[in-house]
């Protein structure tokens, strides 16, 4: 076929050997992308951990974030959950919906990004479908990791006594939300740049979560938000939990907010789209949680403890409730 | 959380509970869709073979279609391609995009669809993502089969010499959309409701494609079209092949078009949408394959056989060339 001219939007096959078939270079189960399907075996003694997560223009990113930003979120997001689980990377199979807007120099760059975070944390492009749409760029991602059978880390085996930790700062990209829709405004702009990052591109915790795999009871990934997402470790567990607030971690320009506007505090514990890992551990872990942490370079703070019963309450420096009005994210 | 009004748009962690934990029930990995991802283990000995498809409303099937059908069919194509690496279905993953006009109703109808077709292919559902559009909808699914270990059968290992077969008949999909669009009038009413059936209700050939592991020497299915997908076997094994079109099979309905207007040879032969398997095999295994057939109830036809060289040729009952416009379907 006749190369496309420059800028052109290029024909599906096209797109297929000149962007998308060097991602799959890695895992030789992709067959190149040439074939119906991948064939994929987890490694002897382990199984596989599948996630899929959909984001859309204007619902879960922004129609301008650059093309190479939004392909790396797409495939962080999944990493976290790979994560939550403990399982280390695999492969991905990429679903992608594009509007007739989509040329040559957007699949450079969304490709550029796959291929990056594809190498800095070990997952290799293994299918998809490459389809049109009338409506805004949407993207499906599923993702597969590798856990020893019977390790994966769940949400619903927390016991009622034990800490409860969360890694990183909790709270940016919730605050970043606010920078973008006008309700904050006139920060230092290092502040706001670092917290449109943190909402740009979410940092999975890949090599931290298979290190808790029996230290922690019980994890999850922070995308509904804190206070939500302990929610849904304490139910599906049937128990309940107490978060510090003075104990969550923040960034300093977060803690700047807050520090100067305390009602914040509820943004940053409902708020969701960190991609921090929350876990409960029993107390004997806590010198191994410490050294693991230290090992792979992950902040993780101690912010509370699960307790019989049920609910999740936040208390402040003085040990009383904070009350939130919203509990979480929700998706529709 | 009070229940919604009747009809009225219940919230995601409802809807999860109420349409989509019942259709993993099947599935223990899927942890009751209540963990950030599923675990899944291939049988031992067995590898798995991962599959994705993205449908969207209005470009993959038609804005008023009934939901259980469009269910059943996403379903179905995916079930396809795992037929045609002669997998059997073992689990698969829903992502979806929902515009605010999906109701009740909605997650009722597309829900018993899944249901149906679950029971009638043995397949579970393991996990997903639902997700709000301001577009039409948008469905993708990522199906997972099992083959034993190194049997899975590829497009890319047919050998010149080989006969060519396709199962069920071919070209109704395509004559199908040529009656929605209005091109082809005034057919027979029991012609029309049979090819638009085979357009909304592709039959995915779910026992036929695993009793062709070490039968068949490569197979794809037929979504592209007869000669595109015939094309892609040829292009990945290098080499070519001829179809006698007479021999193509089909359906009563078809065969009476092409019968008054000669021209719909082409329609038929570089249509999509069949999802019927195409193959290719070594002639000593013609008693075998016949025999596989007849076992599993599928119609199997012998339309050609494949050459050294290159390219597709579709030839008429005298031998002599048809010649086609164009190829088959792209995606974009």
């Amino acid at each position: 076929m006749a190369p496309a001219a420059p800028g052109a939007r290029p024909g599906e096959f096209e797109v297929i050997a000149r962007f998308f078939a060097p991602l799959a270079k890695g895992e030789a189960g992709a067959l190149g992308l040439t074939d119906d399907a991948a064939i994929l075996a987890p490694v002897a003694g382990n199984e596989f951990v599948v996630t899929v997560d959909m984001l859309t223009a204007g619902v879960h990113f922004l129609p301008d974030d650059p093309p190479d930003l939004v392909a790396r979120k797409l495939l962080r997001v999944n990493l976290s959950d790979l994560a939550a689980m403990g399982a280390t990377p695999r492969a991905y199979f990429l679903a992608l919906g594009l509007p007739s807007s989509v040329d040559v120099a957007w699949f450079e760059a969304f490709s550029g990004g796959l291929a990056a975070d594809q190498a800095a944390f070990g997952i290799a492009l293994a299918g998809g479908d490459t389809t049109a749409t009338p409506g805004p760029l949407v993207l499906s991602l599923t993702a597969i990791g590798e856990v020893p059978a019977g390790s994966a880390i769940r949400r619903s085996t927390a016991r009622a006594g034990e800490d409860v930790y969360v890694t990183g700062t909790i709270g940016d990209a919730a605050l970043a939300l606010c920078i973008i829709d006008g309700r904050l405004r006139d920060l230092p702009a290092a502040d706001t740049a670092h917290l449109i990052g943190r909402y740009r591109l979410p940092e999975p915790r890949v090599a931290f979560g298979p290190a808790l795999r029996g230290l922690a009871s019980a994890m999850i990934d922070v995308s509904d938000g804190l206070l939500a997402d302990l929610g849904h470790i304490c139910e599906t567990s049937g128990i309940g939990a107490e978060i510090d607030f003075p104990q969550v971690p923040l960034s300093t320009a977060a803690a700047r907010l807050v520090a100067g506007t305390p009602a914040l505090a509820e943004t940053v514990a409902t708020g969701g789209d960190d991609y921090e890992l929350l876990f409960t551990a029993p107390e004997r872990t806590r010198g191994a949680i410490t050294a693991a942490a230290a090992r792979v370079g992950v902040r993780v703070a101690r912010i509370g403890r699960t307790i019989a019963g049920g609910g999740v309450r936040l208390r402040d420096a003085a040990g009383l409730p904070i009350e939130t009005a919203r509990a979480g994210w929700r998706h529709f």
